[in-house]
């Protein structure tokens, strides 16, 4: 009894006069492949030409995901097809599968944003370590972290972002402003997160019963977003690795990434605030709050709200809430996204 | 239309020929006072012979909960009424209002499991700065702090016993092995809890809408628990506070404390390991864990669930779950009655 | 530490060289009123020149709701004031509340979508039994019942349009095209709400541990919506009352109604299927489902997903799911605002 | 790290001199089954000897279910070993996958309670129609159908026992009182149910997103738990179907049947009280509530509260409330078992 929507009457009407990008999603059926093709359907400087998925192909998006209203076919992965259609891509592969078709891709001069782990580490060999082989490691040079905040500049020129995860999106925003300033002996980040930072597959994980009125910590031995956080908390100066550890909660879209810090030296409550408004204040997507950040605050947004304070004992708290799905994923994709293409950074995100 | 239950005919059998502990429960409508409640109407070695609470006098308990099933009236408080049908009491008021309360009961020589914060703080000072002037400072000095597993030797003889909060059950168990063998530096301990925790006042804080979906952390600036632990781990050695801070989580009971601990000397995860089985190996409600615990595990039961190993930096993690109304409130009190009358831990508790 | 953000710098831009209408929302602190504001805030048709609240006001709605972003302060009802800035006004007031204020407001020519019961019911008896005694009995007559998709051309050209209540929406909409047939003998709604259609005040029945892990019915003795569906469906030809409960979910935003009718004569499902394409196959926000829908489908979105089937005994079946904030209530009212000044009923509504 | 817990130090005392039922589940690693086991192992009268699943074999219960404490290992199904140790058996394996092992279990002359569907239904068309063909057709003619309230007597003296569904009990329960007395002209059951009573197979549909937030209908065309109620239903006298839909919640244990029955002659409310009253006034696990029953009011119990009263446009209501794996499955279970081994039908249960 669906009534056939027809696409052309439901495609929203970008605004006039403009040339568009012409776009497509490489694996949309996922959770954040999916938002970030309903984001790009709703952008106004955007055509989203094509959407692919791996076990969903023929079906439409908007049966998948009904909310995100989508009426276009999952397709098949054809580089060709999409070269011919689009000119920048969205990668929402699990890691390891989306390097090769990021280089089918690039090979049809694609510009791409990766929203796999694929290209997130510099070290060849600490990517070795968490993710096996490389599968196109000659496009490694040429890609750039995508936490827009730090590196916008790079982006803009950037054949292929590395959009970052999202427990490192949370906690390297949380903790850059004090590690720049070389504030930080040593720090702990315990971060909660929503059950689809785990992904659509079914699994004991998360099944509603596993999560439903529980809590825990996960992954202690080492989760594969702390060498990305090290990496760009390194690159700004921290000496020493961050004490990373994720933990699952019931509730769907959500992250909260609580730090505490050890400083180099006294610092008081002003300061830290000081250092954040410096940091931050003229940022459309970070949000500094004046108590600790909920994640329903930004709930649906691209935003990273934060809270920056002293304990009563000197050491440093730090707050950060994301949308792990938005600022963890697909939001800070299209944030790039925009950046790539000399667009403002809010396009698209309401 | 509520079919009228015969108290006498749903009162549980006792074991025959079994001297009975008589019980009253004072402060019975808030969740940890419901709770108490239903565990003594169905203990085995105790009988139920009162109930009170504050506004809530002349309403059955289990028509404010059905679940509890326990068919008694609740009364005003009257101190000479329960004296007479009572030798022990749970006092489970607000802090504050729980002090002149005790004082009445032990003049009439009940001996008492008091779960509000009110006798806690051995130290005056620390007392009046977290709670204000003491209502019963004359009781102070025969209070035992009600931690079974550090003090049953104690709390066997006690008139008096303070069951503590349900934040310091689960970091002072989760850390105390470390303590005692002096190998803490510096402990961070980020600890989430379940709403029953914040108590049945209904509030803006506590509004399904509030919590749904959302998790943060709050009383950054200090909470009323971080005192305790304090007290308790710095009795076994700890020479500075440990950096607490609570978040709020989407589900009804449940608590888990997450330990960084900077130890004093490199640990390996097996000594780690070690030192848990010896300090736990032999107690009832301490349940090593070879995974990071779930609250679920534990949900409405009275045991603590603890996971110690090393993260890959050195640091070592400790993460301890428990029921707060169980193990952290209601249930660890009715450990603590049993250990007063020389029962086994764990009649009553299943 | 909060952020100062101009209002300036943070409204939206308009679309260039149209004429907007000036708009407030009175009683914009409630979970209705504040989306509304959120909505009208980011409406490229409509400038939010003002925002009231009863006890918040002095407060920013941002930090009241953050996700909501209007850097607007909560200002205290002042119809003069109002009627300087604003031609337009939506009043989510308590019922009972509302009809004062509004009568203020009409009589500086402002037009209104009203979100309380007010002006709902057309019978005086009727209202007085539900309501009590109406504030504002003379504007009665100019009132019109604001379910959009129903009412379209008089809401056009009302001054006075009463926003339906939630429940009310998702019936009448669930059963207009069968009682218009004249098919429906007898009808069930059994109704099934989140907790933000409870209201923003916090009560034991609000507390999230009053909700999580529970449903239950309420309001089985009638619900005031009762009347609004019982009128609506009357004028179309129900010759009898639905029978109509709702009932209360664990979660925040959603409202579904599965509705029950014996039909007047036996119905095929590929008819009934062919009689709600007639009735809403051009209707934006109506979307019809080829399985019965799920509220997460229509999470903050306008539309209402309707699936209406037969079942194996002949009953006749249908689902109709809406979130209760907007279709429910605030955007709703958008949609009848944008009806009341001849505009696109999605303008504003994504 | 995990603790090695031996099984004879934890096994609960049983009550001194009395003799023990020696009993084994098969198929414990399901939610059900799973809780079964942990009934039984606490059970005063019944000695668990055995538990076994087919894919979880080798694991220890309380590893997987940490919560139930049942510190056996899961075997592999050996029905001549089972048969060695034991004498009576609950099968909780799916539907058709029960019927052979139940025969086997049978052969050495097991009397068994079967969670499963395969022995509930007595009409051979009707099985075969819902589940397709028997696979133990000879042992139909001894099954009763356990639905202890309703067939207590048979279920004394019977080797085999069906449990019903748990749409089923709650729906049969709530209708009973006015079928037997001829009330009911037509009923419409709209069933709402937390995610175990879907199973612990991790799906799109059991995945945390799919069903958080959310609420929808299914099986709309059917449900296989329809069958049952009208199996049982017409033999008390009912001579249509009722017309039933279930719903899926985001809770985990907890079912409530809102039930609308037109009568066959007007009623008031307290003859619709009476009613009840006479049918269930010495039920133990009845309980009539004076207000909507919620699921959260018999959580973790055995219970079924029901309300039952009249509308304003005279229809009857009713609402039974249990948890669906307790009196739904596992703990109805025991009831059977207890009544089987004419044991007070409460032993075991709290």
């Amino acid at each position: 009894m669906s009534r056939p929507r027809s696409t052309t009457a439901t495609r929203p009407q970008p605004l006039a006069g403009e040339p568009l990008a012409r776009a497509c999603v490489v694996g949309a059926s996922g959770f954040a492949g999916a938002l970030a093709a309903a984001l790009l359907w709703e952008h106004p400087r955007v055509s989203l030409e094509a959407i692919t998925a791996r076990t969903d192909a023929g079906r439409r998006l908007d049966d998948l995901y009904p909310r995100h209203r989508v009426p276009l076919e999952l397709e098949s992965f054809d580089a060709d097809g999409l070269g011919e259609v689009a000119g920048v891509a969205f990668v929402s592969y699990p890691h390891g599968a989306a390097a090769p078709a990021v280089a089918q891709l690039r090979a049809h001069g694609m510009r791409i944003v990766d929203l796999s782990a694929d290209f997130r580490l510099h070290d060849p060999a600490a990517h070795e370590r968490w993710y096996g082989e490389h599968g196109a490691p000659e496009l490694r040079a040429e890609s750039v972290f995508g936490l827009t905040e730090l590196h916008r500049d790079e982006i803009a020129s950037a054949a292929l972002v590395a959009n970052p995860g999202c427990y490192s999106t949370a906690a390297i925003l949380a903790l850059a402003p004090l590690v720049r300033e070389g504030l930080v002996a040593d720090a702990v980040v315990d971060a909660k997160s929503g059950v689809s930072g785990a992904g659509r597959e079914a699994s004991d994980r998360t099944h509603f019963v596993s999560v439903d009125e529980n809590v825990s910590a996960y992954a202690v031995d080492g989760h594969r977003h702390a060498p990305e956080i090290d990496q760009e908390l390194g690159a700004l100066g921290l000496g020493r690795p961050v004490t990373f550890v994720p933990h699952l909660l019931p509730l769907d879209q959500g992250l909260l990434a609580s730090c505490y810090v050890t400083p180099t030296r006294e610092l008081r409550a002003d300061e830290v605030a000081g250092l954040y408004d410096d940091a931050y204040g003229d940022e459309r997507f970070v949000e500094l709050a004046g108590a600790p950040p909920g994640v329903r605050d930004v709930r649906e947004t691209n935003l990273c709200r934060i809270h920056a304070t002293t304990a009563p004992d000197g050491r440093v708290l730090v707050f950060a809430a994301i949308d792990n799905l938005w600022k963890g994923a697909a939001g800070q994709a299209v944030q790039n996204l925009n950046a790539m293409l000399g667009l403002d950074e809010g396009e698209g995100l309401r």
